[in-house]
């Protein structure tokens, strides 16, 4: 996998797209699938984790707020403080039933249930 | 082509990438080739314009401040109020000599290019 440059400030969609993401104990929970972008507000809302095809069951797709990944330079991935029991209780969607993106509602339980600030009020 | 969903708000990346990019007189200036984020400030910061093959020069990129994109449903694509001549004189890379994306500088040189706000000073 081609390594991040941490250096860089200004990354490109396409390559954090396929990076790898861990938890604090290192295991991995998946890739990223995609990232969502805010029009409105210009603004990186989630970078969407792909996640059950290394587990054996359904892959699903859990947006995560942008702003809880870290880049880890050693691991050459994300690095976000979930457990994979937390990420199973966590909002997702099937590749075949993306959500509609056009409810703030819904969005403000997906940074609730990760406590994070919305992207939209920071 | 996959046409965008407009009352989205939150869109995904991955269908940004391909899309076509028009000026005001409807004239098809490329396609969408990347977008890039800043880390630091959570913004979307360009949109990546591939440019020139449709033209019979060499392909280039140029990175367009991404709040000069506006998303036309009739044409499917991104309009931007920029000529071709002024297109071929804005700041440009080939595909095999990315800029390091760590001057804020030339970030700013962009900006000015188009008259359009730093995205990390709004």
């Amino acid at each position: 996998m081609e390594q991040l440059d941490e250096n860089a400030t200004v990354i490109s969609a396409a390559k954090v797209t396929g990076t790898a993401v861990f938890n604090t104990e290192g295991e991995q929970l998946g890739e990223i699938h995609d990232v969502m972008l805010d029009k409105r507000s210009g603004k990186i809302a989630y970078a969407v984790l792909s996640f059950g095809g290394l587990l054996g069951i359904g892959q699903s797709y859990h947006p995560l707020p942008w702003a809880i990944l870290k880049y880890d330079t050693r691991q050459g991935g994300y690095v976000v403080g979930i457990t994979i029991d937390q990420l199973k209780g966590a909002p997702t969607y099937a590749a075949s039933e993306p959500p509609a993106w056009t409810d703030r509602a819904y969005e403000a339980r997906i940074h609730d249930y990760y406590k994070a600030a919305p992207y939209w009020s920071v």
